[in-house]
């Protein structure tokens, strides 16, 4: 089979988490503020409902690009309860989170899911927890790898202040592999302080799940979040600054 | 919290389980016809799509039971890639099967996943693939227990003509410790003449995935097998032949 | 098959867990101290070392119930890295632990492996984490069902001064299923008052992990606990006292 | 901590894979053959017995490399039911298996169990089951990745006529991240023919486990493959001939 289009992603790039937060209409009022703030401020984003929700919440925008949060490496067929590529795709979903801390794949599922997600036209954002399972997953061929450090995760502490090595590491290890991917970095992500500092690390995306949808008033965090995504990647596109980008545009 | 209210399941009961087989439009349009063919009958007509079509198959059907493939024993919150039960309840769905034996679940999680199911109002269809195991279910209060002889799932084997034993007891079991509950069979029923016999070792209900979804013609094989399912519901219940029935009507 | 002999138990019974807190030769010398000591007491002791471990501590002792921590239900053949029944039989063990909490197992795995122990002659101990569960796992004939709030598992607060109610209903639960099977109650026994106290309760034994391998003196903390309990233990077999003793002696 | 001593693994090397097959007293008789016939024929042998027969095994041969057929990255500590790592190697194995076909791993625990095993000084052998994943695993730093085409896993068709573009790109791809990684290929092998085969593709080893314990004489049947590895590996070294080799000599 000759690989369907998948959507060409453009740092910068922030993942609004969904978990299991927000569901129904909702997460349909948060995605249609989340699309127009997109816009706005000229950012890529990423936003993973439910997925009894994916349906609705593409409907209801425009640019926001509706990932799964999960799915699985199986063909049309059997598999109770596993999410099929091809059934995300005709919803609306345009690709999908693999590997998440709260849903670890085995290596075989990962590879066979990022070929399966490639194949019917899915963009594919992989998870790591550390530098070297980062350049383990670039060599898989997936679109963008989130490393996050797991002591981190859904904590609040500033990612950016604990984490230059880290994430320095992981964008020189994936770039080395595929300078196409796009390297983000994610955890314990806030506040827009939290986002501006990751972002000076030099990657080509961040997200947030609790910190936004936990704050009093999520739209609005939301939108100083992504105003401070597009700043500090503006800052970083200034010669000389720049790391990991991605594709170029 | 005091559970919010469940649909109440009257046998005779047909899961028509869609597995990966079936999505998206092609799903509705099955999904019409089954709630049409259920009314026509009489049989009580449990659907279960791809979680990304619960919402589309709930607002296209009237009387059909859609049901998920899988739930999550999980709390509002996090959880990626977790199917969340209110977010199922909010899409629509009024039930979820359990424990597939292509999504087997831990112990702990069967019990935690019935109690979360009927504290947001879902229904539960829990699978077994022994006597024993139908009734260690039972004594978590599910609403339907459906055992399935593991060597002829997915086969094309009449059912009905190899598990006598196995689905008496099976319902001798679950009798005893609630008789309420409802006890379906399946596994191998591939045509009507499976359905008849199955239903004639009086089981409350009992379904087809691949039977169905790769005949010739789905929604007339459909048809025939809630025709079989309606007429042989019918013969048990002449005085002296019934054995489990659920909930009385 | 007919069932190889396997052995009887008999309450009080005191389950010490190694867990990976010690191995190798120092699980050796703990097991020959379990040994002397449950003998002195008159206490029958379950101990279940590392796999690697099983073969010296069954050689080192005499009376003590060497376990497995985790049994897989194979059968001889394919399964790599997976616990062979008749592995452990050969090896010296006389039983295995299921379903610990920090190995949880399926329904259907624990089902088939319970039915495999005793096909060899392996004693079974299941953990359930809520009454209904034990009732769950008492319909599939194990020798013990072991119950725990998972809340207090690890913990070293007093699991007799909560969990009245959650032990005295696993125990009618259980003994209305199958008077024979012992039940026990552990989680968060850190000290021989403890142990005092989630005995009167009416259980067959308890057990600890932590509370002994990180006491200042393990051998000491053992002996401690096992007088509380074979002296509970003979509290409550005064008349009118008994509650649940598994298997009349 | 600074990394334990591992055994220096040195190419030709061949596993015999025992599985769930042979166990006890029996799995000692073929380490001792194992062992001499390794000496005889020049080949590194890795034997993997159950993780109860590892301690029996190490302590009856010589140069045998005793590994497990699986181990957990834990710490010493909670975890029942786990393979503690510093446990294996106080029982006297030298090294593990991980991401066996029929033991899979998450991506996060393949890489944590790597860094574990060499803290203790156990050497690795990782499977793989496309050339895409065996440069993964080559980015997580193992001893040796073994590569295996799914499809021939435990079928006795001779592996080495149908892959040899799988072989030979996994060793391309390996010994591009790092040339002292051993790559070896097996699945299928179920005679001294297979072996020859595969080996011409320039492996650094091969392996089989069915074809052995299932044959009618194991011990001839270990004598007669380890000869063909042998002759095999000494054909590539010839001017001119050689591939993967792992570490140089």
């Amino acid at each position: 089979m000759s690989a369907a289009r998948r959507p060409r992603l453009r740092a910068p790039v922030f993942e609004v988490g969904l978990k299991g937060y927000v569901y129904g209409a909702e997460a349909v009022r948060l995605a249609r503020a989340a699309d127009r703030l997109g816009r706005e401020h000229g950012v890529t984003v990423i936003f993973d409902p439910q997925a009894v929700d994916i349906a609705a919440v593409a409907r209801a925008t425009v640019d926001l690009l509706v990932f799964a949060q999960h799915m699985d490496p199986v063909p049309v067929g059997r598999g109770v309860g596993s999410v099929l590529p091809e059934a995300l795709r005709e919803a609306g979903a345009v690709g999908t989170l693999l590997n998440h801390s709260e849903r670890r794949m085995t290596l075989g599922d990962i590879s066979r899911a990022i070929t399966r997600a490639h194949e019917v036209g899915l963009a594919t954002l992989v998870f790591a927890d550390a530098p070297e399972e980062a350049a383990a997953i670039a060599q898989l061929g997936p679109d963008i790898v989130l490393a996050e450090p797991p002591e981190l995760i859904a904590t609040s502490r500033s990612a950016g202040a604990e984490m230059r090595g880290f994430v320095e590491r992981s964008i020189e290890l994936v770039r080395r592999i595929d300078p196409e991917i796009i390297v983000m970095c994610g955890a314990g992500i806030a506040t827009p302080d939290d986002v501006t500092q990751v972002m000076a690390l030099g990657v080509g995306g961040t997200g947030s799940s609790s910190g936004i949808l936990k704050a009093a008033d999520p739209v609005a965090m939301m939108g100083a979040m992504l105003a401070a995504t597009s700043h500090a990647w503006t800052e970083m596109q200034a010669p000389g600054a720049a790391l990991s980008r991605g594709p170029k545009q």
